[in-house]
């Protein structure tokens, strides 16, 4: 494979990556929709396309292990590859998250509804920011928006302990609604999953920018040994 | 480097991937002991151990990394190579969920001790014997092993479901302990997405044996193309 060639692979791998951001995004997106609309036939979605997710990381995975058996790559391409396989990975998971959303989505549509003192949206809409910035500190290769992204998980931080502490104060003030407050600190704990991978992505991405700075001599360390 | 040379390269990266494993377990089973002994020192041991095993996570990849960079390896060697690095990020998080664990303990040592209605020291161990199960999988290249994990990981969904129902029972009938019963609810959680790394390592295991049975001629599609 020409070197031209090879970087036309990697342009491939890079629209890949997105497009696999672009369905685990969606999935986040439909189950906190499910969320706010009590909609049954949301969750549904949101479970067949775990199964597309699935198959996409392993040809994402599969695609960029051809990359790594075809040519070795420099120092700089080998993170590239390497980060895209990490960040893969994480969306599978945020994907997963998805699907733990609508599980409890599911269990709170039997329950009659209760006003809860927490705003799932407004955590879904930061946790969704956070994948889509690290995401695009990858495609950008921008080190300062991956940090950016590190100082956000913070943020979500906070609101999750706001929000454990506002349901269980609810679950002890009104036991009927118990149940449905414990279902809403599960989605809110999924939510605060979801910015743990856009964090971990974004660790990738300095990682594989602090790569490109520092090891362009990359196995120096054992090929000196 | 010669291919014997790397070989013993890729003996030690296995070494360092299970000196990284018994670091991540120890950690959860202090966090349990902290636990069950209600002990600030234990809590405080496994916050101090996690800056260790982040570090041994960067360097069990730039090991990992090096070698990738060294050699073109064969395609049942770069598999390899590619799972100890997924496995190695799942081990950092196993370390993640100890500290997420002692967290919480820290929490329940300053309210009153309660009777709870779950065996945390119970699920802790079902989840450590997957990690060490996974990991045997690995080393010894077992894919009936790595299928026997993701098998138990369906043991432990169902005792935090049990934990989920009675903890939440718990909270409603006695309101006093409600606070304890969330920090227990948190860490039986916890426990559960120690398992669900294990089942990631599984899952990284019957990937790269499959590939070593059936992808020796790994590439072939690109280098086709």
């Amino acid at each position: 494979m020409t070197r031209i060639r090879f970087h036309q692979e990697l342009e491939e791998l890079k629209h890949r990556i997105l497009a696999m951001a672009g369905m685990a995004e969606q999935a986040v997106d439909l189950a906190v929709e499910a969320y706010t609309e009590r909609d049954l036939g949301l969750c549904q979605r949101v479970l067949t396309n775990e199964a597309a997710i699935n198959r996409a990381e392993r040809e994402v995975d599969e695609f960029a292990i051809d990359l790594l058996a075809m040519q070795q790559p420099m120092a700089i391409d080998l993170r590239f590859i390497l980060a895209v396989i990490k960040i893969n990975a994480d969306l599978e998971r945020v994907g997963d998250q998805a699907v733990n959303i609508v599980q409890r989505v599911m269990n709170m549509i039997e329950l009659a509804p209760a006003e809860l003192p927490v705003d799932i949206p407004a955590m879904a809409a930061r946790a969704r920011a956070m994948v889509r910035d690290a995401l695009r500190a990858f495609i950008e290769g921008d080190p300062e928006l991956a940090r950016h992204v590190l100082v956000a998980d913070d943020e979500i931080d906070r609101m999750n302990k706001e929000a454990f502490a506002a349901l269980s104060a609810c679950m002890q003030s009104k036991p009927d609604w118990a149940a449905q407050a414990l279902d809403a600190l599960s989605i809110a704990r999924n939510l605060e999953r979801v910015a743990d991978h856009a964090t971990n992505i974004a660790e990738d991405v300095i990682f594989w920018i602090r790569g490109a700075d520092v090891r362009h001599g990359a196995g120096q360390s054992l090929a000196g040994s």
